[in-house]
């Protein structure tokens, strides 16, 4: 029966302690990200509920709340900022371009709000620094959904129980044809550095693989080395429109990287170890059939926990998680400190391909 | 049809146009490889035959000699050195330590014979060139069994048919526990530097994904990052007991890739290109179940050859190969100067990881 047992309970919530509650969402922006996942995860998340919306466009805004039967109110942007309908929401979920989560958070924090804010955290670390000083007074979460992702969850706990031995290197993985899965947007920010912050590739999808491997190893990057190309126009002002890297953690296992904004839809993520090795295959893009591979000694153990609709899952465990902690008024996992590690890993990433030599953090 | 008909020529051999004759083969020398895989694969191959035993020991040869019945000679290292019985091969399968197949290669050449000599070709570049200059006048060949395998050879082809698109990355993984699994010799020449050349787990191990890569991406390496550690007593005299390294290929493609003499016994071979992705995995090791894995579209293709004695059946390919080409006088694919590529690239990966720059080639 042990099989059975922990293949029903490999989704049970090893974080949740909540009972009832419900948080209340502000959600910033309204790109395709939101509208697409953010709003349908929280709708069908436990704790959570949108009930303000906020975009540059009050056009958009309205449009988006009268199909939204829980919105209380649809902001502009300076409304937003002014600390209008304060009294309709208790958090904000920040998911606008890199260099833009610092005012809204601001804001947010002014207004005494807890802040939900996509990764990476802010475009630059400086910026990302005066993010996490702004929102000191009040809760900060950083979006990696991954930490909330089931497989993801077992995966680091299977390493923690020494199912690899002692973990030696980890394979990271992520790519997609930016322009077409990343819909609507044809000034596409991604490419603008002014907005996305160092790059389009490393700082969007290489900090799946850099994040992930943070989580499960429970280990920080110590230095790393990379190359990065970027050939055709599109991407003439960020230098990864492909890239490839290394890091090496604190407890000495090294990663070895590839991120791509223009190539197919895919990911993969790899545990070495001394006495055996972990896949989740597919992972990072919300692509169903996601499947946690053991192989060690010659046996092979294979666990698919049923998820279809993946990413829209990644969400809802993610605002649940978020709401479990505000409400209860816990210490959250991936805090800004904890996204600060991971921008000076990207700053020092993009550094490393710059210069052509190892960075050390 | 067609899915029959691809799966049953799988393993047809695209390279062979030999229709018979046989190629004698003198074994350099009797360890654990040559006993327990090439000899083997002689025995099943279907133009190769072997036929002279070299050992620095006299006993060891003579005893090996009375257990295969086509062996003619047992030599000691210095009676080959001096020529005897010539008459009794036609090439010599070099499987020495690395810093030894350039004595024994030159000797094989001044007999007029051909070389198979096991990669990397020599220990270190200079040695390596300075071999292939004394086999300049016989046919050489280096032993890169993936450039045999059959679902290698279809991973070249789906790619040269723009199964994936444009390639751009490539991941490589490859480890082993070399104190368990490299029987034997407890003065383990890998962990040597005069016997090894540069280090233990890039040169024998990594040197797979990034010969694997330049043939499947029919391209060659142009720089190269990478970080290395060593932790362990063993390992003292060398710096990569564990490596991450990157390579970027002249056709832009970057690889990712990991090497271990201190881990699991696995190995995995990806390449992502703009359309999709081909995994081989497992790979390298001989494992059974080997599968090649093409997706793109969010289609899915896989193919397992049936083989199950994988390393063996790879041997028997690449000396079947070797004959074809010696008994044909036919130029051959992996040779001096494509095995000199990657011992120029072996030396800038460990230049990278020592100098913590990017090395050009």
């Amino acid at each position: 029966m042990a099989a059975a047992d922990y293949l029903k309970s490999v989704r049970d919530r090893d974080w949740e302690e909540l009972e009832s509650g419900t948080l209340r969402i502000a959600m910033i922006s309204l790109g395709w990200w939101t509208r697409e996942q953010a709003i349908p995860a929280v709708a069908d998340s436990e704790f959570c509920e949108t009930t303000v919306l906020v975009s540059r466009s009050r056009e958009k805004a309205t449009a988006a709340a009268e199909e939204i039967p829980t919105v209380e109110a649809a902001l502009t942007d300076e409304e937003f900022a002014d600390g209008e309908a304060t009294d309709a929401y208790d958090a904000a979920y920040v998911c606008t371009p890199n260099a833009l989560h610092l005012p809204y958070a601001e804001a947010a924090a002014e207004h005494g709000k807890a802040v939900l804010c996509e990764k990476p955290v802010e475009s630059t670390r400086e910026r990302a620094e005066r993010l996490v000083e702004a929102t000191a007074d009040v809760p900060l979460m950083v979006a990696y959904r991954m930490q909330t992702d089931p497989l993801v969850r077992r995966t680091r706990e299977l390493i923690a129980a020494g199912a690899v031995g002692d973990p030696v290197s980890v394979h990271g993985s992520m790519s997609q044809q930016m322009q077409e899965t990343v819909s609507g947007d044809p000034d596409q920010w991604r490419l603008d550095p002014e907005l996305v912050g160092y790059g389009a590739s490393v700082m969007d999808l290489g900090i799946y693989p850099l994040n992930t491997a943070r989580f499960v190893l429970d280990a920080d990057p110590v230095s790393v080395t990379a190359q990065m190309r970027s050939v055709d126009e599109a991407f003439r002002d960020v230098p990864d429109q492909y890239a490839a890297f290394t890091i090496r953690f604190d407890d000495g296992t090294q990663a070895a990287c590839t991120a791509s904004q223009h190539a197919a839809y895919t990911g993969h993520f790899r545990v070495v170890g001394t006495d055996g090795e972990l896949v989740l295959e597919p992972s990072f893009l919300g692509q169903p059939e996601g499947t946690l591979t053991l192989r060690s000694d010659g046996r092979r153990f294979e666990l698919d926990d049923g998820r279809r609709d993946v990413m829209r899952d990644e969400m809802t465990e993610e605002f649940d998680y978020f709401a479990d902690r505000v409400l209860r008024d816990a210490p959250i996992g991936p805090d800004g400190d904890h996204a600060l590690v991971d921008m000076r890993a990207l700053e020092a990433i993009y550094e490393a391909a710059e210069t052509g030599t190892t960075v050390s953090l």
